[in-house]
């Protein structure tokens, strides 16, 4: 049932990104760094965050729910921590402007948390979480998810968001390790996914209303997604949601607009980037040495029968990404017609391939 | 199968477990502090880390293994953060003094991230979350586990622990949000409770080396448990190892030492506890008025057919402690026997009841 996918370059998924942004208004400095951190995301593998929301993002842009000419400014500030007004821009100028405040605070003052309120949705967590990683320091990113999929544990209303959790940590010669992870079984993306290519969904990912596996993907709305871990992945969604919503003045709870269902309303977003400067804590060489170490001793640990390989967080994305650096980005044939009609909405070019 | 279990004092464990530290030469003030933590511990009903583990710290004490005369120091520090040296002294002790200076920092700092090392098990991680409550801060604790029962994923080799991760947000009227939890679908201390009570664990507990669900306690030892959500339970044991080992210079991987089954090595174990400091990021009162309308729009939303309450993170402990401070602390007599044994190889008191 595989789709015939097309393979895009990075380039030209870039210029398209930010000419379709330029057409709505977006001034072009801004649209180029949208472009950047999307067409990164699609790099990446990320294919439910990457340029899969351009039509989605555009149109709330259209329906005036998203500030194009956003005043992104310090709220609040000390020595380890500052709060970002994002007065309602796009969540990649939000974060970017964030992750870079987190890392210049950190250079003096070892760890810098920063918050962001007024936000909206940033794409992938990793992108965030990785950017400190240029600097030698480690990325940890906290979202409030745009749409609420999550029951607490035991309970029928979906208060809770799928939150993630990003995690960036450099090493020497091996790859960084990152974490990227939603706090449900699975993303609402995946079960869009199955639904799409007309398969069943295994038993854990969802439950309908009366407590039983739901399993077909077409049923979704019928039940909600299931946490990792039932009631610790609910107590982790919820504190990441407090840390990275409630501590920032942030949407949460009930206040949480489906952004997938409305696009006019303003969503009040908020996220949280930490950046911990490593060798504030520790000789840098050292510390790489020690994680290379313990890489290749996971790597290389006895496996499991039939596992063919101990993979480490974020080594599947380093592979996608040299692969679609390459070879380009392969696009399924259902959103390359989406971004042609979107193209042609916007009077803009294709997207060449 | 129930065991028959005594109350007793809080007062009356706390001047037993510090006696028993005195008695092998810890000094009177650091006594009683180590004794203060492991009785509000065992207050909150963490019954596998207050006075249960108090035989096996007296042993380690005289093996030599723990420094009973540390001197606990800064050894790095910056305006948002601090690495605290240990010296090889009880894990409480030097969380306590760590959780104390972030508090201290984070005032000035508005975030200070304090890491250990050179530490040891310092019992339940909520403990330490939950100093900055009483400052108006959020607490967030993470520490490498003090013995290895999780491989990596699709691994069969030991490496990770089920490194916990504990945070503790203040609310208004309603308790504080307290979420205390392993990596490990089930702690350890689990599955040693099923085998001496003869039942048999649920299927998703442990994993034999062959990949098969092991489900007797008494073959604990033929496998491993599993983490929660299968790859992302294991990314998060390893991350917040990074963060609380790696990150500090402490033991992460193959150089775990399995505390309970070594009275003589180092542990050089690894901890780290976030302060953050709420006003630094918003009004007080508004934060915990927000705080207190989304607990109640968690406990007040539908249940699912069959399900009495909704409870939040922490609610069970905050009953547990009501409970126990009224009526004592119920103790199960193999417990109280091993503490009998204790004080006879101690020549102190035995524990009043």
């Amino acid at each position: 049932m595989a789709e015939q996918k097309q393979r895009v370059s990075a380039d030209n998924l870039r210029n398209f990104i930010a000419g379709a942004f330029e057409a709505v208004a977006v001034p072009g400095a801004d649209a180029k760094v949208i472009a950047e951190l999307m067409t990164q995301a699609d790099v990446n593998g990320s294919e439910g965050h990457g340029v899969f929301r351009l039509p989605q993002y555009i149109r709330r842009i259209k329906g005036g729910a998203v500030n194009v000419k956003p005043n992104i400014r310090i709220e609040r500030e000390m020595a380890g921590m500052a709060l970002i007004h994002g007065d309602n821009g796009m969540g990649h100028l939000v974060m970017k402007f964030a992750a870079e405040k987190a890392i210049e605070k950190a250079k003096t003052a070892g760890v810098a948390w920063v918050g962001a309120r007024w936000s909206n949705h940033a794409g992938p967590a990793a992108l965030y979480a990785n950017m400190p990683l240029a600097h030698d320091m480690i990325g940890m990113y906290m979202a409030v998810g745009s749409a609420n999929h999550l029951p607490p544990w035991g309970g029928l209303d979906m208060l809770l968001s799928t939150n993630p959790l990003a995690v960036a940590v450099p090493a020497g010669d091996e790859p960084s390790i990152v974490l990227d992870m939603a706090t449900t079984v699975a993303a609402y993306g995946k079960v869009k996914t199955k639904a799409q290519r007309g398969e069943m969904m295994p038993e854990g990912w969802m439950m309908d209303r009366k407590g039983n596996p739901l399993t077909d993907p077409k049923r979704a709305n019928e039940g909600f997604l299931l946490p990792i871990g039932g009631y610790k992945g609910y107590g982790l969604a919820l504190v990441l949601g407090l840390l990275a919503g409630n501590l920032n003045g942030a949407a949460m709870g009930k206040d949480v607009v489906d952004f997938n269902n409305d696009d006019t309303s303003e969503t009040n977003t908020g996220h949280a980037i930490v950046a911990i400067n490593i060798e504030a804590f520790q000789d840098l060489k050292e510390f790489k040495q020690g994680m290379d170490t313990l890489i290749r001793d996971i790597r290389n640990s006895q496996r499991l029968p039939g596992v063919d390989r101990i993979r480490l967080p974020g080594e599947g994305t380093h592979t996608t990404r040299a692969d679609n650096e390459k070879n380009g980005i392969p696009m399924p044939p259902a959103l390359l017609a989406a971004l042609d009609t979107l193209a042609g909405e916007l009077k803009i070019a294709k997207l060449a391939r």
